[in-house]
C-alpha cells in the first residue's frame, strides 16, 4: 500500500514562532516547554494565528490471540465490555473528556474478530494489516475534514501490552525483560507467561522483523495498526497528534519509522509505568509533557496533555506583547 | 494576632476514598497521581461526593523595597504595568485562565506602597504584616463563602524571587548560593547583587529569624504574607490550595511552619527552574503535578495543575463501577 505523504516541519516556522514569543509580555523563555508546544504548533500548522480550539481523541479497540498464552489478568471478554463502557460513558477516558470538553470516538477495528496468537502464526496477515492502517489513515483524515485542529489517540485491548512488548523489543533489539511490564496488573506467574511469549513470538518470526512492517504484521495488533495509520493520516493533514502510554507510543514508532517525518507532528502525552515506554518514546523522538505515574491505557494521559497543548496556544495567540501593553522590558 | 483554626487532614477519609477507587472500572492504582488527588480532594472535603467545578486563582501583587539593590533586570514599574495587564487579559494568567475556564482575581496589597528595603530595616512592621496576613485569609475566606471549591494562588512583584530566597535560606539553613536564582532573568551582576542583598539582610535580621513571623516581617513582602494567609485561611475553610512555583511556595512553606496542618490542604502545581523552590516543596511535603521548565510567576502553573485536579475529580466521581457496567474484574 502505499502510505500518505508527510512533509517534515519546517524549522523555519517554529524560529518565527520564537520570535513572537519575545515580544510576549513575559521574561524570555519564562513559560519553558508551553513556549516549545506553541512553536511547534505553529510550525505544524504553518502559521502565527495557530488554534487548538476543535480536539479529538479516538480509541481503537481490538482483541489479541495471544491471549490464549495467559498474558492478562483479565478475561479477554473484557475487551468487549469496555467498548460498551466506553459508550455509556463509564470509563475514565470518558470522565476525563466530559470534564476537559474534548471530543471521544470509539472506533472497533476488531473486537471479537481479534488477531491470530502470534506465538503460532503471525498476527495478521498483509491484507489485514494494510486495512487497519487504512481505517486508522482514515480516521485521522476525517477528523482532519471536519475541523479538528488537534488530535489524540488511545486503546482498548486486553492483551495488547504483550504485543506493545513484542514490538518494542523487535524495534531496539531490547532484551524482552527490559520491555515486558505489569500491563493491567500481571502477577509473577502472568508475568513468566508474557515474557515467555513475546520470547517464543520474536523467534518464531524473526525472519519478519526487519521492517515495521513486519513487525505490525507479525507482532503487532488491529488497533496498534489503526493507530499507526491514525499517526500518518494526521501528520499527513499537518495536525498534531498527541499519543498515550506505551501500547499507543509503540504504535506510533511504527509510524516514525515508516514515515520518519511523523515525528514532528507528535507530542507525548505522558510517561507511563511501563518499562518499556521510555524506549518506543525515544524512537518518536518525544519527551513526554506529564508523569502522573499512569498506567491505564484507553487515551487516559490524552485529555490531560491536550489541556496543556491549547494552555501553550492560548498564551501564544492571546498575551499582549510589551509594546502593546505598555510594559517596560529589559 | 490569632490564626484560624486547621483541623488535620483525615487519614480515614483517604482510606475510605481509596476503597471507591478500587471499585471503579480500571485496574486498581492504573490512574497513579490522579488517584492520590482525588483521594486527598475527599479528605480535605469529607465526603466523597467531591466537585472541583468552582476554581478560583488570586493574584497578590505589591513592590519591594529591596529593588533598591539592583536585584532585578526590570525597573520596579513593571509590578504597576503588570497589574493593568492582569486588568486588561494581556498577561500569561489571563490567557491560561481564560482558555481553561478558571476565575481569576487580582488582589493590589502594595503595589507602589511597597515594604522596605530589607537591607537596611525589616521590610515591615509587625501590624503591616498581620494587615497582610489577614487580606489573604480574607481572600480565601470570600472565595469559600462564594463557593469555589478549589483555590489557587500566584503573585507579581518586581524584586520577589530576592525575598523568597531570603525565606528560604532562613527556613531551611540552606546557603544564599542554593537558593537565588536568575529569577526573571538575572545576568551576572544582577545575580551577584541579589546573592549580596540576601547575605547583608540575613545578617542583619539574624536574630528575628527563628520564628516564621519574623521571617516574613524581616524579608518578605506584602504579597508573600497575603498569600501566606490564603493558605491559612483556605485550609481552615477546607478548600484545597493550589501553589505556584518557588514565591508562591516559600509562602505556602511559612503558613506551614505557623500551622503544620496547613500542608495537608495544599497542592504544588509546578516545579520550578528556580533552584531554590525544592527546598520549600519540602517543607510543605508536596511533589509538584506538573515539570514543564516554567519560572514565570504569576501563578502560571496554577491553572494547569487545577485542569489535573478536576480531571482527578471527575474520574472519582463520573466513572462506572465493575458492578454497575457489567465488566469482569481480575
Amino acid at each position: 500500500m502505499k502510505l500518505p505523504d508527510i512533509k517534515t516541519v519546517d524549522q523555519s516556522w517554529i524560529d518565527a514562532a520564537a520570535r513572537h514569543q519575545l515580544e510576549l509580555t513575559k521574561p524570555p523563555g519564562s513559560l519553558g516547554r508551553l513556549e516549545e508546544i506553541a512553536n511547534r504548533c505553529a510550525a505544524i500548522r504553518e502559521t502565527l494565528a495557530i488554534t487548538a480550539a476543535r480536539p479529538r481523541i479516538v480509541i481503537f479497540a481490538a482483541d489479541h490471540g495471544v491471549c490464549a498464552e495467559g498474558v492478562s489478568p483479565y478475561p479477554q471478554a473484557v475487551t468487549a465490555q469496555m467498548v460498551a463502557n466506553f459508550e455509556h460513558g463509564g470509563a475514565a477516558i470518558c470522565a476525563l473528556t466530559n470534564v476537559l470538553g474534548i471530543e471521544l470516538k470509539v472506533a472497533d477495528v476488531g473486537v471479537g474478530a481479534g488477531t491470530k496468537n502470534f506465538c503460532v502464526e503471525p498476527a495478521m496477515t498483509e491484507a489485514e494489516m494494510e486495512r487497519a492502517l487504512q481505517t486508522g489513515i482514515d480516521c485521522a483524515t476525517a477528523a482532519a475534514d471536519e475541523g479538528c485542529d488537534l488530535l489524540g489517540f488511545g486503546e482498548m485491548g486486553i492483551g495488547n501490552t504483550t504485543a506493545a512488548a513484542a514490538i518494542a523489543s523487535a524495534m531496539t533489539s531490547l532484551p524482552v525483560e527490559a520491555v515486558t511490564g505489569q500491563g493491567t496488573g500481571a502477577d509473577s506467574g502472568c508475568m513468566q507467561r508474557k515474557r515467555a511469549a513475546v520470547t517464543r513470538a520474536l523467534a518464531l518470526h524473526s525472519a519478519a522483523l526487519n521492517t515495521p512492517e513486519g513487525i505490525l504484521r507479525c507482532v503487532g495488533g488491529f488497533e496498534i495498526a489503526a493507530m499507526t495509520g491514525f499517526c500518518l493520516g494526521a501528520a499527513a493533514r499537518r495536525v498534531p497528534v498527541v499519543t498515550d502510554g506505551f501500547i499507543a507510543t509503540a504504535a506510533a514508532a511504527l509510524a516514525v519509522r515508516m514515515s520518519p517525518a511523523t515525528a514532528g507532528y507528535l507530542f507525548a502525552a505522558h510517561r507511563s509505568v511501563e518499562p518499556g515506554h521510555a524506549s518506543t518514546l525515544g524512537i518518536i523522538g518525544q519527551q513526554p509533557l506529564l508523569d502522573l505515574g499512569m498506567r491505564l491505557g484507553e487515551g487516559s494521559g490524552v485529555p490531560l496533555a491536550m489541556k496543556l497543548i491549547q494552555a501553550a496556544v492560548a498564551t501564544f495567540t492571546q498575551m499582549a506583547t510589551f509594546a502593546s501593553a505598555g510594559v517596560s522590558n529589559k
